[in-house]
């Protein structure tokens, strides 16, 4: 029986980032996986997501055409064709990306192999049994499609199926408005799709601060009608199929996009026959560490259901990998919460929520700005968007943000970084925002917010010197 | 006669500005323009030309349509009396804007009257003289066109007259490549006008990277002939202008738009007739407080020539004005040095320059990032663009940063920031960087500079918690 230092179990985001740092200390490794290679990010998810929605974002432009002076916007249309072949084709570019960069080492150390536990030390692989003193497991997680719907599966499509399709159906549900069903039921409808969304609140791309709920609710139905319902059963007809709600509504499509959330990908390793405690088939384990309590085991990435993003994922399969070759478990700092739907506007949520402040009874002010009227908005023709965030009443810190907002993804970054530098509103306010930007809709949040704060300054003090003016000539 | 506290000459934006600062302590001044209302900006300045660049880029679209599945491109053509008209409907409405805010006060306040200086405290203003006991220069400045060049004015228009074109010529010569010269020239060309730009240097957008002028000069060359030449002469023939060129070169141009920087708007105050001491025109004046040196004045906006940026001169009037009122100068903190040119891809400059740095013997490293096939630049079809960092080798102190990036608006105020709070490199690179995004690029660059640092450390161990784990579970 082949003995390795460590086993990593999934060639996916998290266990490739495991992978480099074993490497740096030991070359007795293998990495398992009997899945499709190119990691979901670049496979299925990010990557293929973002270049439909440039797409969607391109041709909608064509609406402002007549009053900007370009001509010609009637005769442009989508050939769903030919979009998702340019889908296709830059997602390959992204996978060819990640398997070249995995060829250096692939050679004696990974395996096309399906892994199962024998004991907590031992894999088989199916034509063989390796033992590892440590296993990372980084198997990322697989789109949700509830059973009672099996028998309608021809009409539904999944995320792993999504960029497959030749063509675009004409009129499409969307089952589920989390990041994934928000990005591209919006896209779908920019290229021109009727789109049925169904979804049971306003989270949208987790928002949980009411008033943006029910701003981006109003400005989302604008774009597809969203009906805030459970769907009850399906059923078929004509060819079609009908999604039944709660309220009695059908809605008639022909196809559905089941974007419910995904499932760790855990069932069939065999960690439930071991006999150790699970919760839903997951094992306990630390969070600062990602270490499965009682076993030789690190959990990484989506399949431990956490903080299910590609830099997060990176960040915990570095984690594991490092401690995985390690005799001792070290903890790590996290980086900022900071999460973003590609909508557009995007939807971008910084630091804490509006919900986790509420419900710690923060002392907090929120600072808020509309981007309807603001400069640069009304310059991109993007007058669409709204920002609050929240600030610490008595120290003036970035406590969190939730957003609306065009180039959100961008305004993001600036706040998320402001937080975790730990500067506070008056500090930022002393920074450097250009014109006409949009981060000056930013800065009219902080003010408002800084205003409210008890240790408001006005934006001059903030640039005021401690020291006296040195060789000022009266 | 009239006495005032504080008379302000110029109600552009910084002598708005101070007047704010100035009405917070009395209602006993007076503002003085015998101009056109609404700011440089809003006029003629960063809005109408950020509009215009945005019908630019949204026309620039379509050649990308063909390969992403839109059809019907070759159908869209630019009606440039529409572009004009919507230019300056906006345009109106951010003029609008302005004067609105300007309703509250301007009753009592505001002269419509042109002003020249009888002594230090006096002010002839044509049919009345004031006294004031503190007076803020805050008049502007004005497009430059060289005297010899008057006989051929018909053929040349500058950005106080670019706006009220009624439509666009068909060929345009750009003259001087500077921030306003370098973005309407790449938005003309990019709406299919025939551009001759002429140029003295690549110091585009005030780029001083030797490398990252020579990238510049060969991309915007892709979208306009640029000329690297003085101009000798000018002369006409055929109802055409002809601008000789020091190589021999001659281009025939229907017009030229005339960019060669701005002149301070002094001439006319009576300054130099009461004998101070000037350079060229220019009063000696303190750059802390903006108190013109041995008199009661402060000159403040971009009638002092030194930072000819809005944020830049409202803050400017902002401290004129808060000293203006006061019996002793106050000195303040600029912000971190950030100037952004709206061409596409942005050209962006922060903290000191790469020239600056060299000329100090700093001890630094440069750390790249090329945006030709980083993830998101591709998603967006926007591979074009290359990012410099400049770090401190011994403290890793980001110390600035010159660069041509997609949406490099938004990467140039992460890191005006990120430098403004003093982060180091490690600092920086332990913070949030979602996916897909631009601001991985900058991550890139940050990246590479860190491994040239004295100090360098992995990526992970910048995360790693300095006390020891708390909890682990073996």
């Amino acid at each position: 029986m082949r003995n390795f230092d460590v086993a990593i179990i999934g060639a996916g985001t998290s266990g490739l980032s495991a992978r480099r740092e074993v490497a740096r200390l030991t070359d007795n490794y293998i990495v398992i996986d009997d899945g499709e290679l190119g990691t979901t990010c670049a496979r299925v998810g990010c990557m293929p997501s973002k270049v439909l929605i440039q797409v969607a974002e391109d041709f909608h432009r064509r609406a402002h055409y007549d009053a900007i002076g370009i001509t010609g916007g009637d005769g442009l249309a989508v050939d769903t064709r030919r979009v998702m072949s340019h889908v296709r084709s830059l997602r390959d570019r992204f996978v060819r990306g990640v398997l070249g960069d995995m060829e250096s080492w692939t050679g004696d150390h990974l395996v096309r192999k399906r892994a199962r536990f024998i004991d907590p030390n031992t894999l088989d692989l199916g034509d063989e049994q390796i033992r590892a003193e440590r296993i990372v497991l980084a198997t990322g997680s697989t789109p949700v499609i509830p059973g009672p719907w099996q028998p309608f599966r021809k009409y539904l499509v999944d995320t792993d199926q999504f960029f497959e399709l030749e063509e675009l159906p004409s009129r499409v549900g969307i089952v589920g408005l989390g990041v994934i069903g928000l990005e591209l039921g919006l896209a779908l409808a920019r290229l021109g799709i009727d789109i049925e969304a169904v979804t049971l609140d306003k989270a949208f791309g987790g928002l949980t601060d009411p008033r943006l709920q029910d701003y981006c609710f109003e400005k989302f139905q604008e774009e597809m009608p969203i009906h805030l319902q459970a769907v009850t059963s399906l059923s078929e007809g004509n060819g079609e199929l009908h999604i039944h709600l709660e309220d009695g509504t059908t809605l008639s499509v022909e196809a559905a996009l089941v974007t419910m959330g995904r499932r760790p990908n855990l069932a069939g390793l065999g960690i439930e026959e071991l006999g150790i405690p699970t919760d839903r088939g997951m094992p306990e384990f630390d969070r600062d560490t990602f270490r499965v309590c009682g076993m030789p085991w690190y959990i990484a990435g989506d399949v431990n259901g956490t903080r299910p993003v590609l830099h997060e994922a990176a960040d915990e399969g570095r984690i594991a990998g490092y401690n995985a070759v390690r005799s001792e478990d070290q903890c790590f700092r996290r980086r900022s919460p900071l999460t973003i739907t590609f909508s557009s506007p995007n939807v971008a949520m910084v630091g804490e929520t509006h919900q986790a402040l509420t419900k710690r009874n923060a002392d907090f002010v929120t600072g808020t700005v509309s981007y309807e009227g603001q400069g640069r908005a009304i310059v991109k023709l993007q007058e669409c968007g709204a920002l609050h965030v929240y600030i610490g009443r008595e120290d003036g810190l970035i406590l969190g943000a939730e957003m609306l907002a065009p180039d959100g993804e961008h305004l993001a970054h600036l706040l998320a970084w402001a937080a975790s530098a730990q500067l506070d509103v008056h500090q930022v306010l002393s920074l450097p925002f250009y014109h006409p930007v949009l981060e000056e809709g930013l800065r009219t949040a902080l003010r408002d917010a800084a205003a409210q704060t008890t240790t408001a300054l006005s934006p001059l003090e903030v640039l005021r010197c401690s020291d006296p003016p040195v060789g000022i000539r009266g």
